[in-house]
């Protein structure tokens, strides 16, 4: 008798054809959630995905209203309580498709091309969510699965999860389980397997400052009134020394420090320098010399101007003073920073900083701590030979520059740490006119889902 | 018999209402420059100003055609060659009325309430170029004038006289002259008279930092990219230093230093620390300590950020690393300032500021140097006199920080100063809807035309 793993591969090799016509239904519902719109198709996607679970056997499939958009959940307990438990999390929305001039194929008509599949969200993550399935479906067709699945697919995760943040400590209990696998973040390149063990925290924040009641004639007050435009840039410039360091009073106190196994590791991951050049077209880099661009992007904290506006901004001259000069202003947090420390550290250098000559405001915008997940769990390190037995090589482990809030919150609230990973490829154009999802990755992705989960039981 | 200065003034007293039903048909005209459906009404203006040249027994009265609105001319030569020629420089048009539900009454219903003519331009500047015909009205229907007059008055003024630079240099021997009486300066009350003797130069740029070459997620990349917005937002807080000076190499070269008998004169103009606070509305005044508040504004050089944009500036947060980021920068330059200079002084600035890891552009939008008078020159004496002889005090010498680039056109093109009075007050509202002129002061000043034109007669 072929053992299970092989026979699961074997069911998975033979149904690749189904599972794309599976995820071309799924990625022809338009569910884009920043769309009031298309309110229905959010709906039509979650009772696709409810109805994924129960064609699996799951259990307890229910689809749970939110004050925005519904949350499907449904559980697979048959390996016992013996076995680990796996929260798999994935979303079942999509980016808006605009602009639509500018694909090749309707972004709801999923179409082959070549090695790809193109439409609105096969990338991110229909086709990630698909995997997933897919995965599980070859197991249990073939035998039975060797681990306990819990799936929890929101259909919020592009306009910012604004509901889960409460759903998951109000079902902590539906939700327990020993680790979160979250396909939603990518590779690099088709054959650069990754897993995401760290990701950014966020703490965003908006700062006006107000001079004159009103906007002044240039000419009339010039030489007497501090420009609150000026201001705000002198403000803004001394958030950072030379060295390209945020100056916060007390910025770098939580920052845990780089070990040098950690260095070592981050060093295989591919986006050196010139990958930055290229991918931004800048012509040199910044930012703090003593480490390297991806230790900077993933392991340090930074300070990024998003926004600047006052005064005239239009065609041509207009003499005006500015009554008022906004800036927005976003921090990545590493772990241990907290965002609401971080709000107390801008207050107190804008009140340290900030001349008697203006008023000034801040408000906190968005705010999340950093995450990072242990490498050596029993979960990563499942995955990591999973990839590593379908890409004859070990993944690169990543810390991401980006936030993903929900990661943060299962750790707050579930206690347990995210295998992030995910079959998309860097240049799939997520979020972007004829997104793709490459085939052979994907198939790849569900091969390698059938090895973490087999790995995981048999710890 | 009487002395014709005295028959001059008593023909003034005894026409007052004839004058002010005058000038409320002008103020009835809509003439608005910048606005093409009132063509008809500034050619209707330049008319009715021809007419009334022509009621003056004036010569070679014309309406000369421009690329844009016409400039009306005409001259009376019969002080003869040993006269001084003065060239009453005006115009005719108006800012558009908008908002009109702010006005009480029409803005072209010019309307008496209390001591005030309320409608658009009567203020800035009809009621100015009434109190010069009515003078000149005064003088000829009583006498002979004791100077050479030559009008030209124009009506492109307030979209900013594009025309008039090219016609000044075509007609130099039509507007040779001594002096030019401009009567566009205004006082800063009903009972304190000035005379404006310098107005500042100015030129104005476009910077802009490009940086990525798109907006790039802030997570993925923060930390390796010189943020275009920080740098911009560094070139332009090192645009000062702590003491409020301008960092530009050379920039105070050919700044013509104040003297000590200018500042003794300058001390009696009471736009003070109080008043430019109460203007302002800010907690608190800046600038170079060294200068009080009328010398920064009239006769110091300045840089100010006349406007900021880059990035995200909605509502709410976006984590956007932006590609681009551009400030709107001008100075007001003082004597010996060149525009040129300042240009080549802040390009200058940035090659040796701007980081390599950004390009830059900088655009010069606008450019016209200061204008200084002669105090002491037998016009600006004789108008000070004229002044003393109607409100019983001397006027108050004042560098207004506004430019009026026409003014430096006629010391460049005709060699000649200008002085720079008027009878609008600082709180008439031009521009502003409900503009109005107070009558006490508009037939003072008309008083005040006559007796200028005999002191400089009689010099």
């Amino acid at each position: 008798m072929t053992d299970p793993r092989t026979s699961a591969l074997q069911y998975a090799h033979e149904h690749r054809q189904e599972f794309l016509n599976i995820l071309k239904e799924f990625a022809g519902i338009p569910s884009i959630s920043a769309d009031p719109a298309h309110k229905a198709d959010i709906q039509r996607a979650a009772e696709w995905v409810a109805g994924r679970l129960h064609a699996l056997g799951m259990k307890n499939v229910t689809i749970y209203p939110t004050a925005g958009h519904p949350v499907v959940y449904g559980t697979s307990p048959k390996a016992g309580l013996q076995a680990p438990t796996v929260l798999v999390y994935g979303h079942y929305d999509v980016q808006p498709p605009e602009p639509l001039e500018k694909w090749q194929s309707g972004p709801f008509e999923p179409t082959v091309r070549g090695e790809n599949l193109y439409g609105r969200g096969v990338s991110d993550m229909k086709g990630q969510v698909m995997a997933s399935l897919a995965a599980i479906e070859s197991i249990v067709r073939t035998g039975e699965l060797p681990v306990n699945i819990k799936m929890l697919i929101e259909g919020e995760e592009e306009v910012g999860s604004p509901n889960l943040e409460q759903f998951i400590p109000e079902h902590k209990d539906l939700l327990a389980c020993d680790a979160v696998l979250n396909p939603d973040a990518g590779m690099i390149a088709a054959d650069i397997p990754s897993v995401t063990y760290g990701l950014r925290g966020l703490a965003y924040f908006e700062v006006r400052v107000y001079g004159p009641s009103q906007d002044l004639h240039s000419g009339s007050f010039g030489g007497t009134i501090h420009n609150p435009a000026q201001v705000l840039c002198e403000l803004v410039a001394a958030m950072h020394d030379e060295n390209g360091r945020v100056t916060l009073p007390g910025f770098y106190g939580r920052v845990r420090q780089l070990s040098e196994e950690e260095r070592r590791e981050l060093a295989r991951v591919p986006t050196d320098e010139a990958f930055f050049k290229r991918a931004s077209g800048v012509p040199a880099l910044w930012g703090e010399p003593e480490y390297t661009p991806a230790e900077r992007v993933g392991a340090r904290p930074t300070l990024e101007i998003n926004g600047l506006l006052s005064g005239y901004t239009g065609a041509g001259a207009k003499t005006v003073l500015p009554a008022y000069a906004m800036a927005k202003i976003s921090t990545r947090l590493v772990p241990d920073q907290d965002p609401k420390e971080v709000y107390g550290q801008l207050k107190h250098f804008l009140e340290a900083h900030a001349p008697k000559t203006v008023r000034w405001e801040l408000q906190e915008l968005v705010g999340g701590p950093a995450s990072l997940s242990d490498r050596h769990s029993a979960a990563v390190q499942s995955l990591s030979r999973a990839i590593e037995s379908v890409w004859g090589k070990r993944p690169v482990f990543v810390r991401e520059g980006g936030s993903v809030p929900v990661v943060a919150q299962f750790q707050q609230h579930l206690g347990v740490d995210s295998v992030n990973t995910g079959f998309s490829l860097l240049d799939d154009g997520a979020h972007s006119p004829n997104e793709k999802l490459h085939l052979p990755t994907f198939y790849r992705g569900i091969d390698a889902l059938i090895h973490f989960f087999f790995n995981l039981g048999s710890k």
